[in-house]
């Protein structure tokens, strides 16, 4: 019997053939067995996370930056512990393959109370389909391998999370060999497209100042490429929502910045909003990417795609492929334009020599990282004043800029840069995340040491929860301070390093840098009302609705 | 407007009215109006801890030694984290109020993308209605009052988790003052209970060694006293489960020690499973309560009772109620007896002189344990062999001993500490964690330095997940190696020590004894495969079927 005539074996088959060569996880004896059998496999990987959570923020990050990605755990126990993540890689579409192990189907026979179980046998399976869109108990040898591709396909094609149960005596059951598991092909409806992309071309050629708003999904569907051909063979300029921040290099000359609302930059939603075509592709029209509904775009003037639906001023298609709208743009005889005087995201400014016992502060932190940032570096942001931050920092190559700018889950960014390393080796993480977060999921840092991973971590601390302070401030913004630079110490990995001074963050990210064995966490303490100006503005808005 | 008359207010009063002095959770937008309301009222103390999930375990726990516990998240990122510990809480009978913020029923119009937000605005709700006896959404300030009642009152009636969401711009809403809230008296169906009662009392009588094997129930239903009145007076010896360990006291000498089938002390196995009249009280036949099905109970012969259900040998009665049928049992006419020689518990060894550069082994930590433990120590057993160790700890007092027996979730040991020791102020928490399960959860020490707690927390280290290598070894059972005993550092609070062998465990134990201003952190270093006897015996079981 070869491996992949069993469920086990080809669920791995399958996986490896999309792309996935690690899996994160936790063992459990409900999933126990599988586990044996993807460690046995000569080219997978199995990651195992300090916690659960961890392993579906690492799959999730995985996912963002391989186009698939897998975390595996035990049943219930492991399984809910991940319904977060699993709803943030849903919310902001990261192809997440959950596998949770389970009781064996013979031993559910007459609903004995096993452990792990919470009130049924299909209680996990019931919680998953709210988060996912394809799912299924593999208790058939007979279509099991047909619904492993039901599953995994619909996970290519929404872009979202997928949940397979596996029943402990099902791994090694033996499954039929031959199948059909071609993936369908799914194409627009010829007219439908034909009708839309004219009409497209008609509207940005008759505009004096075409704009691209570009999101997420052009991320998710590998489609940065051909952005980057309709934007240089048009000359439009492109502008981005933060959670698709990094869809275009930022250096190009057609970068604008990101747009949200009157959250972000002054500039960007003058020249945004003035546009007389706007082009939004990919983006969702968030609360954050709208600058909480302070965004002013007026769909008459708009073209406007996503994977769910196409729409050109107040009219809709549904029945268009994204991929084949953006790539039809980007083939259509729209006429090539020199833009005029665009707004340029900030330059980084050169380090200022003599300032070096000026105590750190986070728009000077930013402004170094700025000029620290290489071609191989992927920058990866938690939620807070690091996410905000960020927005400033000029990222240089297509998709090396990982979020959760929507769904907005603390303690995805340091569990996130182990995925997106292992995903990416040639890439080295720089990890922005809060005292607060890392307090969730920082202990991460061990799975860094365990497989020899070298993110260099940025700790942020404002001390307490600063984002909420300007809403609405109370002890329960306050924590427990940490000495995030002891970490080192803790795992006997890794390097840290305690900045309070520009002369002390110079000295720390020169030693990072050289620093490739393992881990460096840098404790950055600022003061605790020091806020970047873009939070802010941000906080300001939100405290209106909190206080209603 | 006073506090009581909004729905915020009334919640609160109604959570204390119930016990609740603490409430567990962290903050976030949705729900910060609500914390404001919380941290300004004077006999209401919020304690924030580091991750959503240590919330969710210390509400449990503190739901287990109060009666009522609540944790309170905002919408999704800190709901969806605590859906594990709340299945827990489920699975274990713990009657936790989950509050959740949400977003504002105004600002729910039209179905914008809200941050936070997985697919529907009641995702969350509905993933809740899985592992919940009740739930509502207090979206109608005149419903509201009754509502908040009903849900409640389930929590307190079924003992199991309950869900709230509460929309931000509905917590200073007005609502009704007056309105019916007093509590549904239930009775059993007398002639039902009459019945039952006899039958009972008859079989009890006839039989020649009547034994009681006590659960879980009693500690959820505060039957403690009851249980103890009946085994006194009537001189039946009692078993407990593992679930129920400390159901009473150990030292009583009608204790007989934890019943497990073939996993547990032969001597207890063969004692209870040899009675004529088994009494079955509040225990849930599950998979580890019954020695993984290796318990040998004859239904024929046993009279067996929980919230849920009563039967006499193979006939059920429905309407029943478990607190009547234990309370009538207490005030029967069953004639007294003494009880022949009964197993006894095992006594602690007296610490032995002269070994104490021996290496410290898991059998002589529990030994010492056993002396350590004070009237005033409760004992919190993380999964693993900490849980099984521990059984053969002698607790002194009904209900001071913590442990997920039945869903057996990783992690909960630390937090719970929090809970249990917020939930009684008079009782020490003596922690037994393993290394895999601290580096889930431990690093929430961090919330006891915040909050000033004393526990003692014992980490076993035994070099990865320790109870999965006798079933099926692998690279994936194996961790990181962390100092637990440099936690303190990282924490500037409380002490650390590290212990190779008996003479620093002695030590260690001194200083921690006399050490009361702080947490208390002893790494014990143990020989990768040094087990419990009760362990090896569990994971040999338990290897067959996963072997399957």
């Amino acid at each position: 019997m070869t491996a992949s005539r069993t469920i086990g074996g080809y669920l791995i088959e399958q996986l490896q053939g999309h792309g996935v060569d690690h899996v994160f996880g936790i063992p459990g004896d409900y999933v126990l067995s599988f586990f044996d059998l993807m460690a046995r496999h000569e080219t997978l990987d199995l990651i195992n996370t300090c916690d659960e959570q961890g392993a579906g923020f690492a799959a999730d990050a995985y996912a963002r930056v391989r186009g698939l990605g897998a975390v595996c755990v035990t049943y219930c126990v492991g399984g809910l512990k991940i319904a977060n993540t699993t709803a943030q890689a849903y919310a902001e579409k990261s192809p997440v393959v959950v596998i949770s192990g389970a009781p064996g189907v013979e031993e559910r026979l007459n609903n004995p109370m096993l452990h792990h179980k919470v009130k049924e046998f299909d209680t996990q399976l019931r919680v998953f389909k709210e988060f996912t869109v394809a799912s299924a108990l593999l208790d058939n040898p007979a279509t099991a391998p047909a619904e492993i591709d039901r599953v995994i396909h619909a996970a290519l094609r929404y872009k979202r999370p997928v949940y397979l149960e596996l029943p402990r005596d099902m791994v090694t059951k033996e499954c039929p060999a031959h199948h059909t598991h071609a993936r369908e092909t799914e194409t627009s409806a010829p007219e439908s497209l034909k009708e839309a992309l004219s009409e497209a071309v008609s509207l940005i050629n008759e505009a004096k100042r075409p704009v691209i708003l570009a999101g997420v999904e052009i991320h998710r569907f590998g489609l940065q490429p051909q952005l980057l051909a309709f934007a240089q063979k048009t000359g439009i300029p492109v502008a981005s929502t933060i959670l698709g921040k990094s869809v275009i290099s930022e250096k190009s000359p057609l970068y604008l910045g990101i747009y949200e609302g009157a959250t972000g930059r002054e500039e960007v939603r003058e020249y945004v909003e003035s546009s007389d075509c706007l082009i939004i592709l990919g983006a969702f029209m968030t609360d954050l990417n709208l600058g909480v509904y302070t965004a002013n775009i007026d769909p008459g003037r708009s073209i406007f795609a996503i994977s769910e639906r196409t729409s050109i001023k107040h009219h809709h298609y549904d029945d268009i492929l994204f991929e084949e709208f953006i790539g039809g743009l980007s083939t259509s005889a729209i006429r090539p334009r020199t833009p005029d005087a665009l707004p340029q995201p900030m330059e980084p400014d050169p380090v200022q020599a003599g300032n070096g016992n000026d105590p750190i502060t986070a728009k000077r932190l930013f402004e170094r990282l700025n000029t620290f940032i290489k071609d191989t570096t992927v920058v990866i942001a938690d939620v807070g004043d690091t996410l905000f931050g960020a927005n400033d920092l000029l990222i240089h190559e297509a998709t090396e800029f990982l979020s959760p700018a929507y769904y907005a889950s603390l303690g995805f960014a340091v569990p996130a840069a182990m995925g997106a390393q292992l995903a990416n080796p040639a890439h080295r993480p720089l990890v922005l995340t809060g005292d607060g977060s890392f307090q969730m999921t920082g202990m991460e840092l061990s799975t860094a040491a365990l497989f020899k991973l070298n993110p260099i971590v940025i700790v942020l601390d404002n001390k307490g929860y600063s984002t909420e302070r300007p809403m609405l401030d109370g002890p329960f913004n306050d924590i427990h301070p940490w000495n995030f630079s002891l970490v080192p110490e803790l795992l006997s990995a890794g390097k840290g390093f305690h900045v309070n001074t520009e002369a002390q963050l110079e000295r720390a990210l020169a030693k990072a840098e050289a620093y490739l064995d393992g881990f460096t966490i840098i404790h950055v303490s600022i003061d605790r009302d020091d806020r970047s100006p873009a939070l802010l503005r941000l906080s300001e808005r939100l405290a209106k609705r909190v206080r209603k």
